[in-house]
């Protein structure tokens, strides 16, 4: 009989997530079925797509609904196991609710390896969501060349942070947009941008001509609203806009009217392709860009920062953090020790 | 010397197209130079992209600008030569003014074949723009696989009208979206689309789900606004939105704020591709096209409907038809005899 703590969806928010939306329940978990394993949680990835799960929308999977426990991506540790598939005493990392313990038939469920030279917070960090996601947005959905222009919104985030390092590694000029002197300050000194604009204090379509007189070949948007407008102002004939996420519009319901692009006429007049895309839908492919990935980070041509929060009992603040920009890193949630 | 009437863009409409937009003038032209030919226009195709080259917008090509004579796809005969290029008596097509005379260098002017069987008010109105656009778009920008649902837009218009016959040639399910009983009567009785919808009398998104209630694969739009948020709506994950025109947007100004379309979350949420085009980029391959086209037409697979408008004083009435869908089928001018 394991004892657990467990978040539960409590009540969709009308807009920012509030103090009632989730609601932390104790129980306990009944014993385990053939087929079935004991999860310990040891780290929750906090993704800004998670905001979206709650809401009302038409979803590229299906919602969390009220009532049912909330999700998220999780590095666990396999303490009791039924399944010939996980050795207790491995990791494995995937969906799973927002909890101490939690049981699984492991599906969706992948084996992690310990990389040597990689702490597991740095590893899960990177290689579980923004990893990925950056990877297969710039490389797959954005494909510049060489020598291109590549501009990231968001870009002192998660995803963003790693966007422009993999651009950098592929001979790509690269524009990060970030919010504030500090974190345009790590964009160029920590994470190797080129330039970095500071959508607070600068005219951002003004800094995009100045720093890309020719236009801009990709556009990797994790933002929405103006800096997807003052990407698609300055973008080059035939050129990519990526779009990975659309944060400023997370919270709103499906009732709302949310504007797209006011520039949405240069994907004619420019002969864009906008393109989006989800990374669950690659997770079949995980292992090769996490062994790319777990690569530039142990040759050290990949930093990242995480921001961990400590405590599965903090977990909405640190989600929160995400549609305010609070965070400075990654954000994880350590919900319990690594050994 | 040759005297020739020929249109001025006069004044920027604020909007629609008005009186003084345009005016029509009487010049003589001078003799021909080296390398310059005489040309009498026979046809002037009406493209409602040509409503964007009066505006201030961040264009895919140079403005016509006010002062200029006014453009537009003309089919011409060669009635003078100083350009071994272009012998006397034969075709040509390309921008040319509004005029019944006008001298051209040759370049951007294409050698236009008599082809046996196709009178040359059909093939001029088929293979000098729309035939084209239609298939560049669907077939390169959309490609859609067979047994792939296509929705188009305006579908009775000049383009439409040929995207959903070629849509069936490659065995695609068809649904075509127009104005009024008229059209969507020949939409479906003369253009051989599956479907009609009536967006003036019916719930777009209501009839898109019943008639592909698995979603669409292929979106091609000539519209914006509603009818494009409409088809965004009912899309199939990794679908493909073909931009190929935006006409609910031309009669307005750069400083309009157009919102994009509201839908556009689902770029995410469904994984699709929205890719933009301009016809003026293909010309290259124009032979290629124009053979398959014109091949489709002599096979009577490849049906057509030309509105045609008799003489040059009358051509700004013939442009504005475009932008209230007063026209039935693809307009031309006709500014001068055949022969």
């Amino acid at each position: 009989m394991t004892h657990t703590r467990r978040w539960y969806f409590n009540k969709r928010p009308t807009r920012s997530i509030e103090d009632d939306t989730f609601e932390l329940r104790e129980q306990t978990l009944p014993p385990l079925a053939e087929g079935e394993l004991l999860l310990r949680s040891i780290y929750l990835s906090m993704d800004a797509t998670n905001r979206l799960w709650l809401g009302d929308w038409d979803l590229y999977m299906d919602p969390v609904l009220p009532g049912e426990p909330m999700k998220g991506f999780t590095l666990c540790e396999v303490v009791a196991s039924r399944n010939s598939a996980f050795a207790v005493g491995s990791l494995a990392a995937g969906l799973a609710p927002w909890s101490d313990y939690s049981i699984s038939d492991g599906s969706g469920l992948m084996p992690v390896p310990r990389i040597p030279g990689l702490a597991l917070a740095d590893a899960f960090g990177v290689l579980a969501v923004a990893g990925p996601t950056a990877l297969v947005g710039l490389m797959e959905i954005g494909r510049p060349q060489p020598g291109a222009t590549v501009v990231v919104t968001a870009a002192a985030g998660a995803v963003g942070m790693l966007v422009g390092q993999i651009a950098k590694i592929h001979g790509c000029k690269t524009i990060g947009i970030a919010g504030g002197p500090d974190k345009c300050a790590a964009l160029v000194e920590r994470f190797g941008y080129d330039h970095a604009i500071d959508y607070k204090r600068e005219d951002v379509v003004a800094r995009l001509r100045a720093l890309a007189p020719d236009g801009v070949d990709v556009h990797f948007e994790n933002v929405g609203g103006e800096m997807l407008d003052a990407g698609l102002t300055v973008m080059k004939n035939f050129g990519s806009v990526v779009i990975c996420g659309l944060i400023s519009t997370y919270n709103s319901t499906a009732g709302d009217r949310i504007p797209g692009p006011y520039m949405f006429r240069n994907v004619i007049m420019r002969r864009l392709r906008v393109e989006g895309f989800v990374i669950l839908d690659y997770l079949d492919r995980y292992p090769q860009y996490q062994a790319q990935l777990a690569g530039w980070m142990l040759e050290g041509k990949l930093r990242y920062r995480l921001d961990v929060t400590d405590g599965l009992d903090n977990a909405v603040g640190a989600l929160k953090m995400l549609y305010t920009g609070a965070n400075n890193g990654k954000v994880l949630v350590q919900i319990g020790s690594e050994h």
